[in-house]
């Protein structure tokens, strides 16, 4: 019965088209549903930032377009930008850990030839991740002193949503991906059935964006997490924001959920999969300001598994996982003939910015499965949301 | 002089607009301009198919759209379909190799992670790869047979041709990639300034698309050369294309160009580059029907490297080289739960393949210069074909 | 009290020398600890195979050599003989995942190349890598037909057991190594403080050699998992050996031991490190029957380190994390021009038996502790042995 | 009977036993051979150093042991210091190209995933790389201020000397090696017939080591070029090393020798393999004071491949071609948190280093056989020394 009410409730906002407000036209319940520390639930030694969001990272912006249209439109946008300047012209360190390659990141060569990004990072549906990219090299050409720019590595992934959302129907549009980046800001990122995320399956239960973050302490743990450029005695800041589309045995904060509580088809006529399928995509992006290389930052991404295999990943083959690492602290001017003189950390000095990498990404797949509200979609297929009734009984009883 | 007169001939042929024949508009022009065999000229070991082209391997198609308009435009796409049946039912084994990956390969990622091709190759220039990845997707999507394919892992290559297109105008469509995927035939491939070659500069001349192929013997060479599947007694056959856009010293058959013939500029006025710039790219791709895997085809794709030193590369920074290579003999279909049993060469048997390869790749490079026709375009700029008469003065006087 | 007695019994076994068993000399008190599922231990969904161990994979050998002398070394030799027969001239596809390649992989760059490999894999510790190298290549060279072989591509990991052992004193001998390939037999493995796990230390206990197996049902799970070649009604198997030396938060089967249960200083004056370090590396080894070629191995590989992430790894930049996989029925002859043909799983077919090398990497990790015992050496380091009664109580109390 | 007259005079060399001098036994001969220039001939535009060697580049030492012994020991050592001092406490970036894999590089996997060499480079052949490998880890333990180091990664290639050495008699002992680090200087390198390359045969005619310079000029190409550390207006210097051991056409800065001179087989009774075979390998080694870090210098690595095909590598599936490069201003202190500030050339800024980096490795390899003597060797086969008459008199007619 649960279900069937939200499925009316979801159809009143389905009348809502193309919203390009960062919070999706459902926000009243994505509101009432917990992030997991709203649950007590934590991940690992250190502390997350304000805003527990990759946004805590100074300069990064976050923007999302959410595309709920009738029956079978549940799909979106949602663009990271590793800072509010011209990206093309003051380029961020960047790399890409490509964990397993059955997907369609878009621009992920080029990134580890030159170790650049140097353009927003984009998330979308796979059938739509080339517009999408289109759309990137478009704004590219058009930002404001890009007037001679005759490229643009437009660095794009994406997950398959084609369980909710009429993916062959190609509904992301240029204007909806220009949306997202032009709208993008660094305040709270919305999690959940948002943006990319609006049509994903995580784990059988509706998956989506989630985000988290760390912030290293300043002391006690040698020079190298001292942040110069902070306020106070603070340290670097990693945050991580994920779209998830995977699956397995969900693992929550230790709890094996998997064994207690596992989706329910609502109806025999309903077909069965990617309901307890663990194929599907995980893409993440992790933000830092602490001043890494393009090197450095490939071991940090390739971190970042570790994190999904404690939520449960399985590992499957159709799971096309890719992972970006960028930080806002490493830049690469377009037209300098040298860079700025730049300290790296140590590679050992590494080992507590991997670990606070992990963490947040355990947490940030956490908080997509627990923002997200149900979603009835295409061709009446459906996914429901985490009950979260039931989670807490399971997470007191532990 | 000669230039100008090339200029007023080319300025009758730029009212053509969209050309979706397989012969450039300026074919006339193309007509009399000769191949690398044609002068005599011959590289390596083994010989040519009957085409001296990609389209000697059976089952290859090649499909080419020209798009010259006004002052300003001169792009287009050529289109490779490995085979003539549906490529994502019916995929073929593939690789890439990235030895410059500064360019915009879409596609490559998931090639080297499930070693399959299952979208026609395509290659454009360097702003329109996203454009036309989406409409290889679309094509996917449209095929017969494809009712439910819900993903397309489109590869689209490319090079800069900002120099003599207006690239920032976005002018390849849908429409034209779609166009030279349908029209794709098994024919003699058009050479020169042609589709995606139309705009491309290379050694400071016009380059273009060149083509060339290689038929192993089947005799004395041992047993792997053998192709069970040919008529007569012929061993398996090497096809390779070309997009030409790089620099470096001109050397033709070996004989070094460079020395008594460089690129002018006609005017104090115009800027002169990238006439004398080494920078650019080459996207390079190789089609077999030996019955390579994906391993294998990666070794193979990393000899044509070899050929492009020959022609005088001097791996600049920004060009950006990528090698496809597929086997036409090497299927996985999408529903089976095993593929075909297939025995592969031993790694000492692909020497000669290996070394066909970077004859053809020479080969062809020299074909794309040849046949390229002198080109105005963008702004003003041109780039002149290779002066004829001066070339086989100075090959006659080896 | 505990520590110090189980420091008198090993001062007893210590006196023993090079010891050429495969059990190590304190057999009796390894006998006494129990594997995971004599805990009633389980993980995941697939049964093992009759020995739960990397021997159930038909033709696999393991042979360990223990090095117990004075008070100063503690270390060994495991090797692993894909198959009884001249591995040389019958070579297994084989593939190397370099998950953090903070270690010394002797051969990896060849078997990524060719797809192959053509010796016993051992393992050994960091500084006796090169010397058990050698041995290979000596054993190689020796092997009856080869005589004419001019080279051996050797395969040898390690982890860095300087804690324990006397590292830098180079206590690994050519016969040592010898003495480990040529015992290899496909009983039983040894599990814990044996072969080259004598002296490593994993979440600050004592590790070493754990072994873990899995047999894939060839009913209902489609055709791709029934094995041809076995009798009876049987799979596809999976074997997994591990070196353990790595650390983060010691997790078993689920249980977060770390929060109840950390390693304790005997002694102030004992120096800390690396008892609760991350640091240190793991290396595993992969065995299948099922008949993947390099390709898929690779993928299979990069599952292992999902495996890791469950017990606990939290990726320190100091964790030299290699997998190594080869298939049994992918042969590939010296001699022959072309392989014999091979019919390929499909990739989706290969998700169960990804899931399979997660589950038996976490057991195999596990096994690995639970066996270990107690070992005082180096400098008068030691690392304790997983207290099994207060283990049982956690897991009880769960 | 040339042939045969330098038989008898190498006849009286191979009495000499062990020689630990950098010029090898044979000197009076490898006196009488001219290197490149001495020829006229000339490598693309920049100019060498004053040694014409590696050791150009500043604190670039190398050391070199000859092993010739009676009628079969034909090999030897030569190792590459990149700086005087402590190598693993004071590292230097670094990075390995694989372009064909097939070889026993040792180190090159923890080279690429931490981006530092900490131990000299060393070259010797197949069979006893890891002896030398061991060697290079005792060498790093035994160093003054390593007291405690427990670990190193050796980095040591190798090329297959087996046709005129009795390779698999391990003749390289570890004193070879330490003798080879230990008397490295920043002298004149002996070429040809020395150290490594004491057995090895490309394009069928002696190999061996091979090197050269080139010095960017300071002014006109703008400020990367420009080294602040250089006394005068010198830019910054590339060097060279090579072991040649592989095969195709040779061509001679761009004369086709292979057309007009090809070794021939002295006796019937001779094997022809592998005077005319294109398999065998080349190990190439880099090293510039430009301040590159790992992901640069793996693209510098990656042009010297060009440089191979310039000679005439026919690519062939058998010859292992790894290139090493690294930088002597890019340090990395093994106990720093933080690595010094260093500004990095920007990405177009490397072009010249990389076209200096192509012609310096074309100049090296024609050096390593122009300086190499005929060698008579393991079970009488032998590899003539490319007949200099001949040669100019080739050369002239040009």
């Amino acid at each position: 019965m649960r279900t069937f009410l939200l499925h009316l409730s979801l159809a009143a906002t389905i009348l809502a088209v193309r919203t390009f407000a960062q919070q999706p036209s459902s926000a009243r319940q994505t509101e009432a549903r917990p992030r997991a520390r709203d649950l007590g639930l934590a991940f690992g030694l250190y502390e997350p930032g304000p805003k527990n969001a990759i946004t805590d990272v100074p300069g990064v912006l976050v923007g999302q377009v959410t595309l709920i249209e009738g029956e079978n439109v549940r799909t979106g946008v949602t663009a990271i930008r590793p800072h509010p300047g011209n990206l093309f012209q003051d380029k961020v360190a960047g790399a890409v850990f490509a964990y397993n390659a059955f997907g369609k990141l878009v621009g992920s060569t080029q990134v580890t030839e030159l170790g650049q990004i140097e353009t927003p990072i984009v998330l979308t549906n796979t059938l739509s991740v080339f517009d999408a990219a289109s759309a990137v090299a478009h704004w590219t050409v058009a930002e404001p002193g890009n007037k001679n720019v005759p490229r643009s590595n437009a660095l794009v992934g994406e997950t398959n949503d084609g369980w909710l959302n009429d993916i062959r129907g190609f509904h992301v549009k240029v204007s909806d991906v220009l949306g997202a980046i032009n709208q993008a800001n660094d305040g709270p990122v919305a999690e959940g059935t948002v943006g990319a995320g609006t049509g994903t399956v995580a784990f059988g239960w509706k998956g989506g964006i989630g985000t988290s973050s760390r912030r290293l302490p300043a002391q006690g743990s040698g020079d190298m997490l001292a942040n110069p450029d902070a306020k106070n005695d603070v340290g670097f800041t990693i945050g991580v924001l994920v779209q998830t589309n995977f699956g397995g045995r969900l693992t929550i904060a230790g709890f094996p959920i998997w064994k207690e509580l596992q989706p329910q088809q609502t109806s025999s006529l309903e077909p069965p999969a990617p309901l307890n399928s663990a194929d599907g995509s995980c893409m993440i992006v992790i933000a830092t300001d602490a001043p890494l290389d393009a090197r450095q930052l490939r071991r940090l991404a390739a971190r970042a598994i570790l994190g999904m295999a404690r939520v449960g990943s399985t590992g499957s083959s159709g799971s096309g996982d890719y992972v970006i690492a960028f930080s806002t602290t490493n830049r690469i001017a377009q037209d300098a003939t040298r860079t700025k003189p730049l300290a790296l950390p140590s590679e050992d000095a590494l080992s507590p910015l991997f670990e606070a990498a992990i963490d947040a990404t355990e947490e940030a797949i956490v908080n997509s499965l627990l923002r997200a509200t149900t979603v009835y979609g295409f061709e009446g297929h459906h996914a429901d949301a985490l009950p979260l009734a039931r989670l807490r009984q399971l997470i007191r009883a532990r």
